[in-house]
């Protein structure tokens, strides 16, 4: 697969997610709980990218030794998720896996062309899926480490997945002295080809700044924390435990801030030093955001206040975009409870 | 070629390195000035690992419009060294490109097996070099960026490369307010296949910490300021300039200080969160260096103190290694002028 065709199709994948990101519900909102089924097919994921290390290195501790993924109420199953990419320590091998985890991908024959990633996400979507299917597992941890300052972030699909918002908020309780940040990507699970999304709940975790292919023990223990807090949660859940309702601020997704390009296609700007590491930190009209390669400052050209996230992520570089565009919104989530 | 062809060939590199680190000589200290000869080739690389991209967009810049390379006694080359990584955003496609510029390889003829890498290399080696030759070229500045906190660092095979000994000088003086490190690698040229080694005078510029595949403004506007340096010097140098003897601080490649396997012989611990970004900071013995995945501290069991570089670098992960070990010496330089 080309470069461009994996562009082309991120770009579709983007088109998809603005599409979505119009479509907002209001959070339905009650004072009695809404009663959701019990969560008892686990797993836990890491290697996604096989350039972020604390993920890897923690899947395969507990390859090795799952018993800190075992509660009362279920055992969580731990997964590498592209062992090839991890062999490599690169973002992957032949395509992004997590595009692969499609509809149109995981129901096709395999062909002597079928990229590695491609046979490797089916193989897990029969384990963890099928995506769709009443069988597929309940609720996968996606562990990322990421060269953006994410803090801890927890992403959702949106706000409506009430598991996953307590779960954030639980989270959130737990380590007052953390910054948890909730990042909806408001990717409807029909296009997007992550791997959450074989699954009832995907879950994706992020810890930040830390580089490609560099394993930090302080984000190596703060994710294994995160897994345990999350699985703590869902224990929690599982045995009955009302978790009243809440509001919450969350970053929600609206689009892509692309770098000006040369007229050979390259990027002929950098972010701005002004907004490197500023993550989740508000950027109005008219703040300098971008510098150019002589020099020159570009403001932020929007229409109302910006909440940059993922930016200068090796995920933007690949999208020739600085960062991901979110707002910064609050949300009323009602009280859950696990259904009889 | 294997992951561990590819490591005993580093491994036996660096046994190479190890002998050549004891056999240190004393430094010629003289009153009168060494004559060398001058530097009217000059060539500036970057892309030597396609992950590093500071270098990689300023040498694309220079390409374009090589203006700002040029100086009165010189014109400077500017050369994008493995454009095949650049492309993939990676290290390196087949072979670690700064592992090619051996003679064995750069003699043998090239066949279907032969890596791009090795490839690259002997097109490299015939512009720039040939490798020991007296038509190579008089001086080479490689532009790094590296995740581990190593400032601006400047990299020399050792402190007899009098020119680069005073180049490095200058620099640490035009910049007062940044640390600028001398690091010596003791790597003999003839068993070191750097492309820094096919020239007279081979320089290797780093600037850290920059996380892998991210461009940042701020060290790309100080890797441009570095190299306008090193010109500046290399012109003032060439029109007769007397640079005075004097004494500096320099890091003197030991060892490798390697992690601990497990019986699959994959790495079993980290760097000690006391570690992280410490580069250049000295650590005694019993200093706490390592974390093992089950949280036990691993000190240091040197017999003296060690001054860390590339702490959790990638290069490092590669060899299983956490930082290499250096001492902090003391060195007088002589004063040089051009040779009339």
């Amino acid at each position: 697969m080309t470069h461009s065709t994996y562009l082309m199709q991120l770009e579709q994948k983007l088109a998809a997610y603005s599409m979505a990101s119009t479509e907002k519900k209001d959070i339905d909102m009650t004072s009695k709980s809404v009663p959701l089924k019990p969560v008892t097919k686990v797993a836990v994921g890491g290697g996604t990218f096989g350039n972020k290390l604390d993920g890897v290195y923690l899947a395969k501790m507990w390859l090795k030794d799952p018993s800190e993924l075992q509660r009362q109420t279920f055992n969580a199953t731990p997964c590498l998720v592209n062992p090839r990419a991890v062999k490599a320590m690169a973002r992957f091998t032949e395509k992004d896996i997590n595009t692969c985890f499609l509809e149109s991908i995981l129901s096709a024959p395999n062909t002597e062309d079928t990229p590695y990633e491609e046979k490797r996400a089916k193989e897990l979507n029969l384990i963890f899926g099928p995506k769709g299917s009443p069988n597929a597992y309940d609720l996968l941890l996606d562990m990322h480490s990421n060269p953006s300052n994410l803090g801890a972030t927890i992403i959702l699909d949106n706000a409506e997945n009430y598991l996953g918002m307590h779960m954030a908020h639980y989270v959130q309780n737990h380590f007052p002295f953390l910054k948890t940040y909730i990042y909806l990507n408001m990717a409807p699970k029909d296009t997007s080809g992550r791997i959450t999304t074989i699954v009832r709940c995907g879950i994706t975790l992020e810890i930040g700044p830390v580089g490609l292919d560099i394993l930090r023990a302080d984000a190596f223990k703060h994710m294994r924390n995160l897994v345990k807090c999350c699985l703590d949660f869902t224990d929690k859940f599982n045995k009955g435990t009302t978790f009243p309702a809440f509001e919450t601020e969350a970053y929600q997704f609206f689009g892509l801030e692309y770098y000006p390009l040369d007229s050979d296609g390259e990027i002929s700007a950098m972010v701005h030093p002004n907004l490197q590491g500023k993550d989740y930190l508000p950027q109005k009209p008219g703040d300098p955001i971008l510098l150019s390669f002589d020099g020159k400052i570009i403001p932020y050209n929007g229409n109302r206040t910006v909440y940059p996230v993922f930016v200068n992520d090796q995920s933007m570089k690949i999208l020739k975009a600085a960062f991901v565009k979110t707002d910064k919104l609050k949300f009323s989530i009602p009280a859950i409870q696990v259904m009889k």
